[in-house]
């Protein structure tokens, strides 16, 4: 029995809720003797912690260091090993575009054309406004090619993203962008047989482009790379039998959860504003992930005072959290993101689990730090081993065998 | 993607260095409350742990006593259950006979013939010295058979080995052991189509000796057993991009460091040598696996009180070796040998790592012993999970995924 049919299996429907908060980046690494999380003022994560089980999860294996895709999947119950998400995905996520099932995508570049060669593969970086121009001009002229619909989407500066919706369509076809300048634009290869068409309808659109570009130097061709397709991955619904929301406020994690299925809610640009939206909608669902990005922003940054800020300000809202009285909340990272790196690391994430059920008295240090959680009478475990823990603790999982 | 795949793609080269301390046997059990580790004096063990991450490591499994091979497999970062290192490799190694990939190797006795039965099979137990004159003799005058070159290598007593090299051999063929006295000398029989060729040059090299032999009684005869090829193993260098030295002082050990790959340096006899040489070499490999044999000969002993002494003089010269500042120094054994159970038992590797990127504080106790690594923040995982552990702290592994 494969692992999906074991949790299809065994998953019931209750109308316990789940809160799963996800401090991106949140594990970290000591700076003059304490890590960011030890160096937070957090009185009310340090009161829960006495009331709850800690321990530590690794989000793909032990010295694996993640990108945000796979370790996001681990903590929705997903094998990161077994779903593959690719970049293109990944970068339509990034600027909110959803991807549906069969359908491929790309990342695109306007770039500039010069005697057959490509000059610039940024077109001089346009500005953001200029390239929305663009493509509302090739959106109005380029709509469908053999049958295919085309939609394009304005990204930062030169980027854009491509996404075609049609039958049998294959992303495994070639990049069409020479990946350096001072060369001819190459066409896009099918690198399978079934990729045929695929690659036919890429190479009429960049043909189609650069007749509408004509006039656009420096914007007059574009690159497009990284064809994929989303993952072939059940949803968290046909899986564990629940009603998923997120709250982010970054567009790749609502993308991340739009791939398992979740309901993605307006969540406005503030932890204060995904509390509220948490708040409001906290009885049309039984699952939320709720995402905190900046600690791993400012982590990457190797920003240590102002990651220990923003997990200050998660505490504070914490009371508003356990105020809907969650039947299940959890508080841990997706990966660490140590200052002291700059940089996702390998280390595991600290964990907390809160809900009837819990042996308690889990945390003697009554703290929530790397150091408590390693600690803690949870062990240490693979995130994707979480969402069966969460379920448990919901009385969501029937018992296995008689 | 299998594992090797997984870390081939994740593993870079880079000058950062390993070194890998394994006291073989080092986990102990309790003799009046304290085991071996806690018993000794170990100051600088101690002082280091304190700057650490402790954990534990299962070499197989829980519950599961490994012998020498897949004990140290694992910690080289192999799946042990993967690779089988058959005896006849195991016996070769340690009598110092490389094993190349494709060649054949067995055991060899010398044994007593007699009317055509076997009457002793050790042939009296002969002196080492007279094994060796008798090997000079049968390799002067066995040296090839149907194309194959045979070597030959003496032992302790009437013991030898066999090798055979060139090509389409296959080690599925029976032994030419009657395994009891008063029996005749049987044939070695193909095991599958494919060994017919093995076991007819097996047979002629047997045919042969015995004609040699015919004055030596009561050494007359050979008999030959565990026919095994060395494993199909990928090298370290393959897998991991390292650069790879081994310094011990036992043969057995210093072949398994060359079957995945390693070079072999000259290392002397004891602690103080193997790290002399560590010293020399420093700059040239970046993964130094250094084995210290005799806390395991000790503990196979029973003797409690002299595998204490071999930790306290691993003790001393710990400083030593952190002085060529390593970016990993990790600390461990391949398996438990309790002086209680006289022999190698399930208990797990008692674990070190010291690296910029550790947490620290992971030995509340200032201590380096079974107990705390128990209770440290690494937490208890397989071994053949250090070495990704290990190269995560040399920053060896790419990130996973987007």
């Amino acid at each position: 029995m494969s692992r999906e049919e074991f949790f299809e299996k065994l998953s019931v429907q209750t109308e316990t809720k789940i809160v799963l908060v996800v401090l991106d980046g949140l594990g970290g690494l000591p700076l003059e003797g304490k890590t960011e999380l030890e160096t937070a003022a957090t009185p009310n994560l340090d009161k829960l912690a006495a009331d709850s089980e800690l321990g530590q999860t690794f989000p793909v294996g032990i010295g694996i260091t993640p990108g945000s895709g796979p370790a996001h999947l681990s903590l929705f119950g997903y094998d990161p090993l077994r779903y593959d998400i690719g970049r293109g995905i990944l970068e339509a996520l990034g600027v909110g575009v959803q991807v549906g099932a069969g359908e491929v995508t790309s990342r695109g570049n306007f770039a500039t054309l010069s005697d057959g060669l490509i000059t610039d593969r940024r077109a001089g970086r346009i500005s953001s406004e200029h390239n929305q121009r663009l493509i509302g001009k090739l959106s109005a002229e380029i709509r469908e090619i053999q049958g295919v619909k085309i939609t394009l989407h304005p990204g930062e500066e030169h980027r854009f993203v491509l996404v075609l919706q049609g039958k049998d369509l294959d992303d495994s076809i070639s990049d069409a962008d020479p990946g350096t300048v001072a060369k001819a634009l190459p066409i896009a290869e099918p690198l399978r047989e079934s990729a045929g068409k695929t690659a036919a309808v890429v190479n009429e659109f960049i043909d189609r482009a650069i007749k509408v570009l004509k006039e656009c130097q420096p914007a007059n061709a574009v690159l497009l790379r990284g064809f994929a397709k989303p993952p072939d991955i059940p949803t968290i619904s046909e899986l564990y039998k629940l009603r998923p929301a997120a709250l982010a406020t970054y567009p790749m994690y609502r993308g991340l959860a739009r791939l398992v299925g979740m309901t993605v809610l307006e969540a406005g640009q503030t932890v204060f504003d995904e509390v509220a939206a948490l708040k409001k909608h906290y009885h049309e669902y039984d699952y939320f992930f709720l995402h905190v990005k900046k600690t791993d922003s400012y982590g990457e940054d190797g920003n240590f005072a102002a990651k220990v800020k923003v997990i200050e300000e998660f505490d504070s809202v914490l009371p508003d959290i356990l105020a809907l009285k969650p039947d299940v909340l959890a508080i841990t990272g997706d990966h660490s993101t140590p200052a002291l790196l700059s940089g996702h690391s390998w280390h595991p994430n600290p964990l907390l689990v809160h809900s009837p059920y819990v042996r308690c008295r889990a945390s003697e240090s009554r703290l929530f730090n790397e150091y408590s959680c390693a600690n803690g009478v949870l062990g240490s475990f693979l995130a994707m081993e979480l969402m069966p823990l969460l379920l448990a603790n919901t009385l969501k999982l029937k018992k296995y065998g008689a």
